[in-house]
């Protein structure tokens, strides 16, 4: 028998940070300490009845293959909900896919060879780590800061990154892990760097709803970059629809679309039934996003009226999507929030969070931030604050 | 607007060859003249019954993210499944993919960085062509013959392709595009030859049920390499749930599942409800796939009795599967495969089948080769192959 070593890229893909104490959060169920999950972007809500309607409708005998690209159906109801938020996508400028994931892995393919770099702004969803070590592209990190807001940084700070080998520049907004919502500027100064410089933009936009204040502005409507321009998008969050796994890539550029086409032909199909049951709420979103969006805001105000009161915490108002970063007044956050599952609890309950660090692609930053998520109900997310409140001063002592 | 190269692996990613004469079928369906399909391995058998009692019975509020190595019941059917054919895998051996496709992936993934070489056998499954572009892998065909069968060549003409680059072998068996079922002997070479070299075996058994006359080997039974072989699965043709997207990746190699939970987690998860469906029908597969298999022979003999009766055609009796490929006496079978759509037609009626070139990697083989897909009833089947034959008659002329 001989002991072969598996691929670099397999080696050098990181392990979850959202799950990585998982096994500590086991060993607290087991001790019968009750764990409020803080640490990962499942929200706790049903799924909406349209979709559990039309799946125990389904009355197809065989479930065959989808056509690659989705099912026609599926990529019509995108092209409504684009239309519906006025952003001018037709049918054969999507290609159905399992998963906002599976849009960033065509994208990174579509855009980028091996050893090709793209500029990312961290703190940045970690499966971008992932996707870039499975393709061999280089992610060039952009740091940006809590006490900015983790707003972008002047022109300069982006154009010193910009080399003979990067293909693009990668932006999600609303952001996960941050709920940073980019300003019209901020953006505009991204689409006039793609232009100068020749580069795709591939933007993630699959919390576009979730916004407490202003709305989320799509990089499409910078139309002297369209055909620059990569969308990702999910039916994910938005719907309560984790589990469904639909997706899309949407391109005004007809080679981008061509390649993903290729892509999705390579694994044939996403799954039909999960995509039939999907298309009446794509067709009519704002029937469900908008409750959905004010009890983020319940959520978020909730977090925030309790995380304000412990001393020592920084953090800034999250613009959107359903996350925010803190920063604890510790030496290592990662080490916390492991004391918090194994050795922590008060009156049997507590909290998980996800270390930051994990975020950052830059080693030694993060080191003292968390993300929560809200994606429990506000009493909840209250105790849960309240939790942390009275571990930060136990953990101090 | 700039127009900005996509990358190479783009431009290098083969089209499907299985449905890239689509636009001349869409023709003569236009013109009405109705089409046998035997291109595309999509089967017309309805979905078990099980699986749509399972998916109108599905009871959850809520549609969250499974676990990303697969829900635990799927897992542990996959268990079962294996064992009732006597392999040894346990849950921690296992991760459930979306479909064969994303387990293909994770493989090539795992034992290959960009620039590294696995040896596979052509005619090949031509989706393997596009994920070794999309992983930047080199793909080292040895071209196996129709007057073999197609089966594997000598030791000598596979090891003389081994170089410091080959990180491993790719077979599947039962094989597509050919339904080739490979000897113990066959397999048990590979097994040494990998033992001897230090490399990988990727072993696609999806079809491992569909066959005719002797059982499928499992390269799982050569225990002396079980912690370099690397299995690919999927319920997609053993249940005809193509659409359904429930596949896996095995391994006693505890690296390659780490590494495949690490790109598994990457994607968040496989489809939730299509997974929960589909738990019966791997505790108890024989039920279902009996019977199909026994069509399968039925339709393989129904091709077989019309394809010997036309003049000049070479074939051999496939071993498993759902295919065959067979040699016409023409010069070049994707011009005349254009020619059966676009203007050929007896009584309103022509049959579209899959040119072979597209399954070899090797450029100028199998330009006179045809796959064709036992996909429809026999006595589709049969008037496909009459259909065959008089224009091949009318062709010639």
């Amino acid at each position: 028998m001989n002991h072969i070593p598996v691929s670099q890229r397999a080696k050098n893909t990181p392990a979850s940070p959202i799950r990585k104490l998982t096994p500590s959060a086991k060993k607290a169920k087991e001790k019968g300490v009750r764990v409020y999950h803080l640490n990962i972007g499942q929200p706790d809500f049903p799924a909406p009845p349209e979709f559990l309607k039309q799946l125990k409708g389904f009355s197809q005998k065989e479930v065959t293959y989808a056509p690659s690209e989705g099912l026609s159906e599926m990529v019509d109801a995108w092209k409504t909900y684009y239309h519906s938020h006025a952003i001018p996508f037709e049918k054969e400028d999507i290609i159905v896919t399992t998963g906002g994931s599976e849009a960033i892995l065509f994208a990174l393919m579509a855009v980028a060879d091996p050893g090709d770099e793209l500029i990312i702004f961290e703190p940045l969803y970690t499966n971008y780590l992932t996707f870039a070590q499975e393709t061999s592209v280089k992610l060039v990190p952009i740091t940006t800061y809590l006490k900015n807001g983790f707003h972008i940084p002047n022109n300069p700070e982006i154009e010193k990154k910009i080399t003979s080998k990067t293909k693009g520049i990668i932006i999600c907004n609303p952001s996960n892990p941050t709920g940073t919502v980019y300003k019209r500027s901020e953006l505009k100064r991204i689409a006039e760097i793609a232009e100068k410089h020749n580069l795709f933009v591939i933007s993630d936009e699959v919390y576009r709803e979730f916004v407490f204040k202003v709305r989320s502005i799509s990089m499409m409507e910078f139309s002297f970059i369209r055909e620059q321009l990569v969308i990702i998008d999910s039916i994910s969050k938005r719907f309560n629809l984790c589990g469904a796994r639909v997706g899309c890539l949407a391109s005004k550029n007809k080679k981008i679309v061509e390649a993903a086409l290729k892509f999705a032909q390579g694994r044939l199909a996403s799954p039909t039934i999960e995509q039939l049951s999907a298309v009446p709420l794509l067709k009519n979103y704002r029937k469900y996003t908008k409750s959905v969006v004010e009890e983020y805001r319940k959520r978020k105000n909730a977090v925030i009226s309790v995380l304000k009161t412990i001393p020592g915490v920084k953090f800034y108002l999250p613009e959107g999507a359903f996350y925010l970063i803190a920063e604890l007044p510790i030496r290592d956050a990662e080490y916390f929030c492991r004391w918090l599952l194994e050795e922590f609890q008060d009156q049997g309950e507590t909290v998980m969070f996800a270390p930051a660090q994990g975020f950052y692609q830059t080693p030694q930053l993060g080191i003292k931030e968390i993300r929560i998520a809200f994606v429990l109900e506000s009493k909840k997310l209250k105790r849960s604050m309240e939790i942390l409140k009275i571990a930060l001063e136990e953990y101090k002592k």
